[in-house]
């Protein structure tokens, strides 16, 4: 029989999970329908083929979306999180497991009794991170406390990054996904972590100078700062015992410090809007962050207010941002400082269409194994194809889709609101993730405990 | 007639405004009524008075409340600034006037039609900053302008300072008021004023080492740090064209420097509550801010963090404050940062009972006249009595004493929702403030535009 599959939501980074459903689609008897508003985002290879169908869809006229719902055999969401629970409300009705690669919205969770009462798998949080993150940590956990070790540390770092050969920027970075996200990063709460069994709290403005550093063999040096939840999984995980939990993200050395001049200046912020910001110079817009000065250029007032050496290599990173230019303008009317500061980033840090992206994970596992403590490194990277093929829509595509066909071939049945933490779901995921390159090295290396390197800082 | 004034709420600041009736009752033939719950701070020998009436009152019974609000001439309501909407209520329905120290409440704001309709005097804003500041700034802004000058530029500051005499710590600063607004002092929004006709804000991380400096004859160095609302009276004061306006809060010079080690440690944050923080030492404290080290002192581990050379004054004010003290105990539950760092500071900055706090305020006013440009200083120093007959008690109650007998004798007569900005009402109030020797001395000075000290930084 012919399994429908609803994909719901055909954002850009759909490329990967709807050419591995028409990859299966002959010998799993699929039929795929995808359904948006705007389907300009669904490559054209797909709307020819036979078992694809494209549907347009506005997922807030009721009908049209709890029909196209009723007629599928599972429902995966690609819409922006806060959407999904429309969704799921229709799937809980209507019987259909749901497949979503976001955080658990507190309207899903609640859900759980019912979904279970139905039989139903309702997959969240099963994208790159999260999703990734949590399948290879888990294995890793799992296959540890299997042997009797008991784990004392546990560390992970995702990052979005560019690849080697499309590296050519001062800051090693270019906009691989949501740049409102990238300028919003570390936002809306203390980061919270503990070492050493001590709790540790680091607050916005200081978030990007209190980094961590690692190698990836192959691939020299990163960076991580600290996530707001590095806790939040701590029950799942079941590390309630461990004396070191810190999740943060990846960025090459170098870029924490001078992104940091933007959160020191305040144009990270969010929370009000500019006066005529369309009308404003990126210098403009630079100077409403220092003094006034009858004389003084904005360029020394910056590096006074900020400290910048003369010979600091960080001032040529935002020299190439152009942020002193006097005539580009911001174009944006009532911007508030984020997005004025996101213009001027997308002038610089935009994937051309044949440059490739990065996927870099890192996890460090400590444990006590029969009186001695050992330590694992384990890391993953995978590089895009161009710009429409990234390794993040890999990432985040092909454990969606895995999923989705693993539920529907009744290899993942229990049910409930969940996240890929068992070994029912990670085992064949990462198993297949595998074929296509997705893979972690792992290495075992000597206990190191808390990061040494930053011992003194 | 007997007039009957009927003062909500007995706090520790209305030492001043109830000697101030007592004085004024048999002359002016006036009854008082003190209501509230708790009636310990009402000072013996009041409630021994005649025409001195102390009610126990809960203003949430409405009952209780309507009755005793419908036997006053006017109420002068000293309760929490989000209480006074539920007595303003009441005025309107029962056509009693209403003063107020507190900014106004938009629920009060709301009432301005019905209370112009009802012929009454709603004054708020009528203390000290809100109050002196509005009357003293205004009364300079109109003679300005009666001459045919045209504002440029206006600066004003406002501090809660200790007086010379009992100025006995390294921080130059005890807590006069209530602690709390101090530790979130600056919190809430990024600070925003205009100087030469620019926009400038600053995040609240950066607002301690963005200060202005200024003297103040016989009284030395000053520095002020940016409210947050500095624009909120450009159009209350007609200042639409003024191409600086700042608002600040003064402290001695250095404090702004050292009180930023809490800022940027995070310790001022009030937005998480922190485990087991009742039996933490004030070491550990300090500790949760820093990274974790096996070797390294609590004291390098800061000291490196922030970038204290060893040879920093800022270094003794920390010390001073026994923040590394190992034995002493926060004692507080489930308690923010900033409740923690409060209860440090208790110790070293409270007031004792022969000690005496300083109230300065300083306005500079920048104008043109007559094709030339001209600056006008104003600066008010108040010194308190003793640790209950504060100048903050004194510069707050006195105002709104004193417009609770102009409104009473019908000096004040203009209806509606208002604050002190009219000549009607900052005339007479500020001339009866200086029989009480609050005054201020204005020095006609060169013009230098906005502050030259910091022109560089």
């Amino acid at each position: 029989m012919t399994r429908n599959i609803l994909v719901i939501g055909a954002g850009k980074s759909t490329a990967y999970l709807l050419d591995y459903f028409m990859e299966k689609a002959l010998e799993e008897d699929l039929a795929l329908t995808v359904a948006d508003l705007d389907l300009t985002a669904v490559p054209p290879h797909l709307a020819k083929q036979e078992r694809c169908h494209l549907q347009n869809l506005d997922i807030f006229n009721d009908a049209a979306r709890e029909k196209a719902i009723a007629q599928a055999h599972i429902v995966v969401s690609m819409l922006p999180a806060s959407f999904h629970h429309v969704v799921a409300q229709d799937c809980l009705r209507l019987k259909k497991h749901l497949v979503t690669a976001s955080y658990v919205h507190p309207d899903i969770k609640a859900m759980d009794a019912a979904v279970k009462e139905s039989g139903l798998v309702f997959m969240n949080e099963i994208g790159l991170d999260p999703g990734i993150d949590h399948m290879s940590a888990m294995k890793a956990i799992d296959t540890i406390r299997d042997q009797g070790g008991n784990m004392l540390l546990f560390e992970s770092f995702t990052g979005g990054l560019v690849a080697p050969e499309s590296d050519n920027n001062l800051w090693n970075y270019k906009f691989t996904w949501n740049p409102r996200n990238v300028v919003l990063a570390g936002q809306g709460g203390t980061a919270k972590f503990i070492q050493e069994g001590t709790y540790k709290y680091i607050p916005y403005h200081k978030l990007f100078r209190r980094t961590e550093f690692f190698e990836i063999e192959g691939y020299g040096r990163f960076e991580g700062y600290a996530n707001r939840d590095s806790l939040d999984y701590r029950e799942a995980y079941g590390l309630q015992k461990a004396l070191t939990i810190y999740r943060g993200t990846m960025r090459r050395v170098g870029f924490s410090k001078a992104w940091n001049i933007f959160v020191q200046l305040g144009m990270t912020d969010d929370s009000f809007t500019v006066e005529n910001s369309e009308n404003m110079t990126y210098r403009d817009f630079v100077n409403l962050f220092l003094p006034y000065s009858p004389t003084d250029s904005v360029e020394l007032k910056l590096r006074h207010y900020l400290k910048i050496d003369q010979d600091d290599s960080v001032w040529y990173k935002l020299l190439e941002l152009n942020i002193f230019d006097d005539q580009r303008r911001i174009g944006l009317k009532n911007a508030t400082p984020a997005q004025m500061l996101q213009k001027i980033l997308e002038d610089s840090w935009t994937l051309k269409e044949d440059e490739k992206d990065m996927i870099v994970m890192y996890h460090k596992f400590g444990y006590e194994h029969n009186g001695k403590k050992k330590q694992l490194d384990s890391n993953m990277v995978v590089i895009g194809e161009n710009r429409t093929h990234t390794a993040m829509a890999k990432t985040v595509g092909l454990p969606v889709g895995i999923a989705t066909l693993l539920i529907l071939n009744k290899a993942i049945t229990t049910p409930g609101v969940q996240i890929p933490i068992t070994k029912e779901v990670y085992g064949p995921i990462l198993a297949e993730l595998e074929t296509y390159g997705v893979s972690f090295k792992e290495h075992e290396v000597p206990y190191l405990g808390y990061n040494p390197d930053t011992v003194a800082s």
